[in-house]
């Protein structure tokens, strides 16, 4: 019986990689075979069931009728949470030049946001006042005028603006640009724990497995400036409880800030018109020169 | 660099696989661990970059997008053409019982087709009339009565009902049952070799492959009685060119019928009601005894 498989099983997958031989570029021809050899080895490992292939179908159907054109974007999910975002990033970000550690881009990214002005709040919702804000650096030190900082981040409901109607366009989202000696200043609030989407099927496989959804809190990141690579990140608030047990394995130690207690009679209060105690966080990203991406 | 990238991949492949430990169900453990090992494998392997990371992701929400609740089910389509279902097909029907061999179920059935008589023609477009015949039996060689045969085609233009709507609802699709004997007669037409849908993207995959989209010629079988194994197959036409680069992978030696001419004056054209020429086709089904699936 066994022999037979074995007969059947690695003659088919042969076969399957040969019908790939002819593609014209030669990278997608690679993946391509890659990719049969180890989706069969995977089925053949498990023995995979009739009905379990169906629950896949059924599963993978199920993961694309929830992806929307706005902020849903459960493929993505599903990527972050086996881990895969990750792998590919640690793949290409592994050069260690000194440069922020890069982490996973996520599902709720939204292009075209609000550009404010140098400590400008992009928070519409209430929450605890904070000022994120440092410089952007080359990995000689050196400041980086007028990089642009795509920033993102939940409300504390756990939700991102686009995901939830309740919420006014461009909530705690937009764009910054650093001042000629490289500073960034951001007014927001105190990012929240939160728990990814489980309405879809990533939430069903996340409950079948005895995994919980959350994902510490913390605050995205997209940094450009000319002539360096764009660097995704997040900066994760030190004292959450789910730093350990990120839902999509995001968390590098080297992405880690404070929330300092700030009293209203700070300099820094005047200087960004918070009308009272406040946080702070402090930190300075560093680009890699290179080709963009 | 290497040692950088080695570093952190199998580390973060341990740790997703670790978040799986809890899973209640052990088998579904066994599959989500083993998808895991398997999927990072693929990633590392090619090293994939994040502009092929995001192409999956366009791909896979598109394919999704592409299902319907009729008849068109673009991820048994990607399943077929990775050679996916037929490995499954292997691994579950590898028993050298003498029974049939199966194959792909394929993504065109459609549940609830017309009860037809013995004989009668399910063919409502034109073709090349065909009377295709024969016996279900036991692996002893005992005919099985009652057993029903759920039997689906293409039109000579390639499409099934429900995928073309301007097919009439249970065109070349249908419900036979054998009689006391074992026997089972339906009159059709000759499949035709078609190409699987091009409009999706697994035709892009196809294309951008070179690989072509075409099926050798065949007739569906769903064969079902009490106290036997479902059995899921096809019935191929010997004489088609394509038996050789099936774009899914499912032709078996053991499936080959020939479509013999017959004329006017033929016993069977008056039994059957053939109004002239027709091809006559034979071919026994063997049903496993066991557990139904």
């Amino acid at each position: 019986m066994l022999a037979d498989k074995e007969g059947l099983g690695p003659s088919l997958t042969d076969q399957v990689v040969a019908s790939f031989a002819a593609t014209p570029d030669e990278r997608l021809r690679t993946v391509m075979q890659s990719l049969v050899r180890h989706l069969h080895a995977f089925v053949n490992e498990v023995e995979l069931t009739e009905a379990e292939w169906m629950a896949a179908v059924r599963f993978l159907t199920a993961t694309g009728k929830m992806c929307d054109d706005v902020v849903r974007q459960e493929f993505i999910l599903l990527s972050d949470t086996l881990g895969v975002s990750m792998l590919v990033d640690a793949i290409n970000h592994r050069y260690a030049t000194g440069a922020t550690d890069s982490t996973v881009f996520g599902p709720f990214y939204i292009d075209g946001m609000p550009e404010r002005e140098f400590g400008e709040t992009m928070a519409l919702t209430p929450g605890t006042p904070a000022l994120v804000h440092g410089r952007v650096l080359t990995t000689d030190g050196e400041p980086i005028a007028g990089a642009v900082l795509d920033v993102w981040q939940t409300a504390e409901n756990g939700m991102y603006s686009g995901q939830d109607t309740a919420q006014q366009h461009g909530n705690l989202r937009g764009r910054y640009r650093t001042d000629a000696s490289g500073c960034y200043a951001i007014s927001t609030i105190v990012p929240v724990s939160y728990p990814i989407p489980t309405d879809g099927p990533v939430g069903k496989m996340l409950e079948a497995t005895g995994r919980h959804p959350w994902r510490p809190a913390h605050m995205h990141f997209m940094i450009d400036a000319p002539g360096f690579r764009t660097l995704v990140t997040h900066l994760f608030d030190e004292g959450d409880p789910y730093l350990g047990s990120d839902a999509v394995f995001g968390v590098k130690p080297s992405l880690m800030v404070a929330y300092r207690e700030r009293p209203a009679s700070d300099a820094l209060a005047r200087q960004f018109s918070f009308d009272g105690a406040f946080r702070e966080a402090r930190y300075d990203f560093v680009l890699d020169r290179g080709l963009k991406e």
